[in-house]
């Protein structure tokens, strides 16, 4: 076990990795050397990093000799492809995409939930998908005093989760419109200024799109609970970088009152609870932005159902749902010693 | 009874206002004289419609003499002050606003689902606030036939649901933020542009706003079920004059196939079925802009109990949720011989 770790970001210039960057400068990761990579088109450009200059290698089977902390966000793709070379050269990866996520063999962590399941990997943690991080923060810490039976959640999901290119294709074709112009969706399906859709994921036999199913089976495979019963409607909206859920839980045992709910909350680490019915102050995404905590609020009982409760919940894409979490991942193994 | 009416639209110059004319002249409503009310500030102001100009004239008590059909949507103070007034003139008003919906005395119509309460009024026949007609335009068809028990839904409300300077706060927040200037909420209570928020409106003792207490109360008199469960999270979105929603029915009896709930909205007059699952094209608010039938889709089997099912519907706010609901209501009536 060293102090400090050579550590390598692959897919360094995309929207999540520029986050990972940001997140390792704050959080004072202890970082030996940093090795950024990404495809071939950003080889050789410059990106400051703690005060210094670091130049983008290109990512190969070969780039990571040495490299102890491998962070992975270059897609479900590359990950297949490159993952197992930076495992061999002796890298644990953290894995943001989908592509080991339900493997049996991959622990699939949240650190405040299952943080455990990190200790028996075979080199690949994966990190969850974000709205399913998102949900989580404020699902897990009821269903473990009160055990969840069943999830109603619909999503409010911002462009940054289909990148950098989405985030400023929302900018350009708000331009657009506020100019009288038409639009040409090209990065996402559909127009996205002023709009709402269903999430742009290939649907499957059940009507479920891609999202919607990582929801469900990737929040059973965290919380340990392979039969907990969920629904998820995953919609992508015009904001830019948080997304936001309304969440419907029913429990098992008995439900919560709204002092309860929000004691077990307030006291779960990375929640921060925002409701204020007085003032109609709930969660925001302009609030979740560039905050590490997800926003939790609209607690009440659910009047059509004595067993249920409501909640809305609003946390940073790129940060809680992608970069954060794998640094967290991280942080917390070496804190156990475990890596 | 006679085959031309005289009309008069109290709030002419509002968003549902403005709409009311549109739909007036589209439908070529049988109007032998229109008289547009509105208040002092919009007094004098000229408006065309089929080809005339007409005058605004000042919402007064007397403004109502000889005015046989009068469409209320100014709010619901001015309703309570103007509608009996109106009333008494011989009018009938058909009221946009939420004054007198859940009187027992005052029938609250969805022409498609209820029209023959609108038999037996005193004068006022509500019509029933936004989220609540579109979401019932996908439920009703589904209750008559398999019998609804609970629904949970999720709205994605646009801004015109708080009227014109609201969408227009919406446009100014937009271009100010893309200069990368500060805004500052004037209208709604939040920023709106890239952001979404809770609806604003007074929240009560059980958690629930104003808005989500609506859905839950009219939509149990419109379907004349004192006690179908429905729990309701209304959301205001950047967008700006369709509503959607995320809906998940529990059925009683028996929950339709995919296809029966296919076929049992395609026939529901005024619900246009779009859930092309392979080309991923559902509901959306920029197709169901402008737009006299709601969009619903993702029709789907809810895999977390076998009872439920999920749907999504985009529909236009000022249109089937506000003036086109309110001059199908008159519509019906003439055709009915009860007008």
């Amino acid at each position: 076990m060293s102090s400090w770790y050579h550590v390598a970001i692959a897919g360094a210039t995309g929207a999540v990795g520029t986050e990972f960057l940001r997140v390792l400068e704050r959080h004072r990761f202890p970082i030996a050397s940093l090795r950024l990579l990404a495809s071939e088109r950003s080889e050789g450009k410059r990106i400051r990093f703690a005060g210094e200059e670091l130049v983008v290698q290109r990512l190969t089977e070969n780039a990571f000799e040495g490299v102890q902390i491998a962070f992975f966000s270059a897609g479900a793709s590359r990950s297949r492809q490159f993952a197992p070379a930076a495992v061999k050269a002796g890298a644990v990866v953290i894995d943001n995409s989908s592509a080991f996520r339900m493997d049996p063999q991959v622990p699939l962590v949240v650190p405040e939930i299952n943080i455990d399941d990190a200790q028996h990997h075979q080199g690949i943690i994966a990190n969850p998908n974000c709205s399913t991080i998102i949900m989580l923060m404020a699902v897990a810490p009821l269903h473990r005093r009160w055990r969840a039976r069943r999830v109603v959640v619909s999503t409010y999901q911002a462009a940054s989760g289909a990148g950098a290119q989405a985030m400023q294709e929302l900018l350009d074709q708000t331009a657009a419109i506020l100019e009288g112009k038409e639009v040409t969706p090209r990065v996402l399906p559909h127009q996205i200024a002023f709009n709402l859709f269903s999430h742009n994921s290939a649907v499957n036999e059940y009507g479920y799109n891609e999202e919607e199913w990582k929801m469900i089976h990737e929040s059973r495979k965290i919380l340990h609970e392979p039969g907990l019963a969920i629904t998820a409607t995953c919609v992508r909206v015009p904001i830019l970088r948080a997304h936001s859920e309304s969440i419907n839980i029913e429990f098992a045992e008995r439900r919560p009152s709204v002092e309860e709910a929000r004691q077990a909350l307030s006291e779960f680490p990375g929640v921060k609870v925002v409701d204020d019915r007085e003032r109609n102050h709930f969660p925001m995404p302009i609030e979740a932005t560039d905050r590490e905590e997800v926003l939790v609020g609209r607690i009440r009982e659910d009047v059509s159902n004595p067993m249920a409760m409501d909640l809305f919940v609003s946390g940073d894409q790129l940060l809680k749902g992608a970069a954060l979490n794998a640094v967290q991942i991280a942080e917390a193994m070496i804190a156990r010693g475990w890596l």
